[in-house]
């Protein structure tokens, strides 16, 4: 941390938020919540679940058949489009809807969640971010105002403020100077954002804090202060216990004002997305279903199926009864493990469609349950269903 | 070669050919053949080249992409479904085609030539070939009768004599004695077809004789003379000089029947499959539109094209203009560059669906020249037009 922790000052006076996105709530059970998030592509029911197109696709799959899921909005790394083949590249073949032949909505993380994890040797100051791109070890800096650049350059519909992600454990004075940063960041990003050629779309601010209560609360109020379309809650599933994430989480996504998105970044699993609709989140993004696919494992809602397991050899029956996907609807247990032990490019692809069949149901599920009030009830039957499927997980 | 070489009596005395496969002509331009093959599953327009599904998939793609390419048949390897997963798992599921849900017809081959490329510790026998599977060093050994079986228990719709793949380059005697080996057991298949089961489904004969036109000759007429439902010429693209090749095939397709279709195995490059057709071959297999495919090697009528170079970096423009596949009509060369230089899942089946459009195509517009009287011509514009492309090829 070579950041000193400084300033009380307001980081932000006045400016509307960006046009091109507005929110409206449907329905509310309890903190849980069913909206319509309206942008410039068409509209997204929410809570909505966004798989992750990383180098501008999602692993396996063509757009057609995420369509064909219910796959409203992709999220797609500025840290890896920005590397290769790098924005310029993107926005000479007219943007990343057309580059990638996706013609919904595309949230962009800021790159900045990457070069804490990914890239060598980064420096952190107040300007922004020193870092060795993990494909060539080139030298790079992103800053505030680099990150949203670039997410304009790629035509992100929702673009993401660049923050710094607490490490996890982090002490609490470390926390809260990381967390000052962030939003320190997260004024200079709403200023470069209504600065720059506005095209379409939508820039979110991001609370951070650590696992810490009184952090969240101040990281929530003061990144609601500055002003922006729409808040995600960040830096959580980086390590720290289940309890402490859904505290975390629970207190930042109070904190949100209702009228706006609110966006639990990078969870999670399907027990995990029960928990934060139940929280109120609107909006999450994870590359379980896809990673977790290609790995063999496929979740049903009898539990997870480890698909190499010896007992699926002969199994002429599908992934999962009842399921409707082009796997399910095609294809035997026994040819999917087969594809996989043999090393099939089809595996992948077949594996993953399942996997994310299953989490656009569980979220239209959850979105039915909150709509009919009966979220509660739902999270119950959901955790006591749960409890078969394989153990030796991928 | 532990087989003496001996036996001039006759082979096979009588026995009809299965029922199940008919073939007629429609049209001859000199030796070049428009046909159509009807099998139990289908019609099948020929010239016609078969998409190699070693795995019972054809790499990178799914059933519904090959149809809608215009795919009418494909090939799947015995020696590896019979070593995984087994053909009794794969017959326990339904048989080959409901396994890997398509419903057009399969040819097998019938694991000779795997077992000469890709095992170790083979050795042969008048009785058959002992090898060491490439998966998992057991010992094993394929017979023409077990041959059969396998192919059987698969449900293959057009089964392949096992014969002895005769390495190149190899002396006249030792050819020779290769040659009256495999018609030793292609007369023993007969019998084993005859005797088993019988299922829907025809048995192919092979030609051999390496590059000597004598073998070869000799070689068709005593696999004629057995009798079998179609004729593959086979042990060809084994290393021979082009002209050889050509050469051998040309003898050994000139003395199979006119009124049987006739197969040219492993054959090969657009320019070998034009050559085929003028030399009256009507079906043909090969790997390179997948394997090159999934290397970066994109065929179009202008030449090869290598995905990886720097010049396609920014090119909006499809792989091919007026291609109309699937990834012509939706993706740039710059998209696809990405995902191929990022070892992207989507870049395999991308390029493999192009490739095999280019195929397909290529084969409807040699049977289409067929019956215009026109193969001459259209031949020698193939030839001059693949002038171009690029030059460091995968």
């Amino acid at each position: 941390m070579a950041t000193a922790c400084s300033s009380s000052e307001p980081l932000w006076a006045g400016g509307a938020p960006s046009v091109g996105l507005s929110f409206r709530l449907e329905a509310t059970d309890g903190r849980a919540r069913a909206g319509v998030l309206t942008t410039p592509r068409g509209e997204v029911r929410t809570p909505v679940f966004m798989p992750v197109g990383t180098q501008a696709t999602v692993k396996g799959t063509a757009p057609e058949e995420l369509a064909e899921l219910g796959v409203a909005m992709v999220l797609a790394n500025t840290y890896h489009l920005h590397l290769r083949p790098g924005e310029d590249v993107v926005a000479h073949l007219g943007g990343l809807h057309r580059f990638m032949h996706w013609d919904g909505p595309i949230l962009t993380d800021s790159g900045g969640f990457q070069v804490f994890s990914l890239s060598g040797l980064r420096r952190i100051t107040e300007e922004g971010v020193s870092f060795r791109s993990h494909l060539d070890g080139s030298s790079r800096f992103l800053s505030p105002e680099s990150a949203v650049a670039i997410q304009r350059a790629l035509g992100s519909d929702i673009a993401m403020c660049l923050d710094e992600c607490t490490p996890y454990p982090a002490e609490y004075s470390v926390a809260e100077c990381s967390m000052q940063l962030s939003l320190r960041w997260a004024a200079r990003c709403k200023a470069a954002w209504e600065a720059s050629v506005a095209g379409q779309g939508a820039l979110f601010g991001i609370v951070q804090g650590s696992t810490y209560p009184e952090l969240r609360r101040r990281s929530a109020e003061e990144t609601v202060a500055i002003g922006f379309d729409g808040y995600a809650v960040g830096g959580l599933s980086v390590g720290e216990p289940k309890e402490a994430m859904l505290e975390a989480a629970a207190v930042a996504l109070a904190a949100l004002p209702g009228d706006a998105p609110r966006y639990l970044m990078g969870v999670g699993t399907p027990e995990d997305l029960v928990e934060g609709v139940r929280l109120g989140a609107d909006m999450f993004d994870c590359v379980m279903p896809t990673r977790n696919a290609r790995n063999g494992m496929l979740f049903t809602a009898g539990g997870r199926v480890v698909i190499k397991n010896a007992r699926y050899l002969r199994d002429a029956s599908p992934v999962e009864d009842n399921c409707g996907c082009y796997t399910c609807r095609n294809f035997s247990r026994a040819y999917l493990r087969h594809l996989f032990v043999s090393r099939e490019i089809l595996a992948m692809r077949l594996l993953t469609l399942h996997n994310l069949s299953y989490y656009m149901r569980l979220m239209s599920q959850l979105r039915e349950a909150v709509v009919r009030g009966e979220i509660e009830a739902f999270a119950r039957r959901f955790h006591a269903r749960r409890a078969g499927g394989d153990t030796d997980e991928a």
